[in-house]
């Protein structure tokens, strides 16, 4: 085991797939892992109604970034996000005009 | 290097952070993952705007899975991502009333 108590072949939630683009160099990206770590995880799918004419404020923001603390309102988690990880999400924002 | 070509020492992309929960086992956690391989990567940060008064469908799914062939709509892509990785994230679901 690693320092990590891991053993040291990869396990297949961490698997990766190096492969290189055209011209550039070789990139890794970790296939087959879950977007949502944390929110309902109970339901089967997440899934969100929004009856449009609803909405009380002229600007409202809802997640796709699957970390916030109001999913599925946007609080702004998805900064951390990008930061965090070189990933450039956003939210979907809903405009009563 | 290993067989994929990678030293063995994990790489900031695929850093796992091992942690126990309460009761259970030990849970593998893929960290600073990007969620959004391969939609609009030149901008900084994804954001869409609907006009709900513009919305020409009593129902329209929106995408939070980044997997859509039409982005920002959903076309069912988080069936498969969901199938492939475990994840259970589907869309927010904009109605007329
Ligand atoms: S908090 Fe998730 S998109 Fe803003
Ligand atoms: S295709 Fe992404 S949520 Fe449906």
């Amino acid at each position: 085991p690693t320092a990590l108590g891991l053993s040291p072949k990869p396990s297949p939630a961490i698997c990766v797939n190096p492969r290189r683009r055209r011209s550039s160099g070789l990139v890794v990206r970790a296939e087959g892992q879950t977007i949502n770590p944390e929110i309902r995880k109970t339901e089967e799918k997440v899934v969100d109604s929004v009856v449009v004419t609803e909405l009380s404020k002229p600007l409202t923001p809802y997640c796709r970034c699957w970390r916030s603390g109001t999913f599925p309102l946007c609080d702004g988690s998805h900064v951390k996000h990008n930061k965090a990880t070189g990933d450039n999400v956003g939210p979907l924002l809903l405009k009563k005009q």
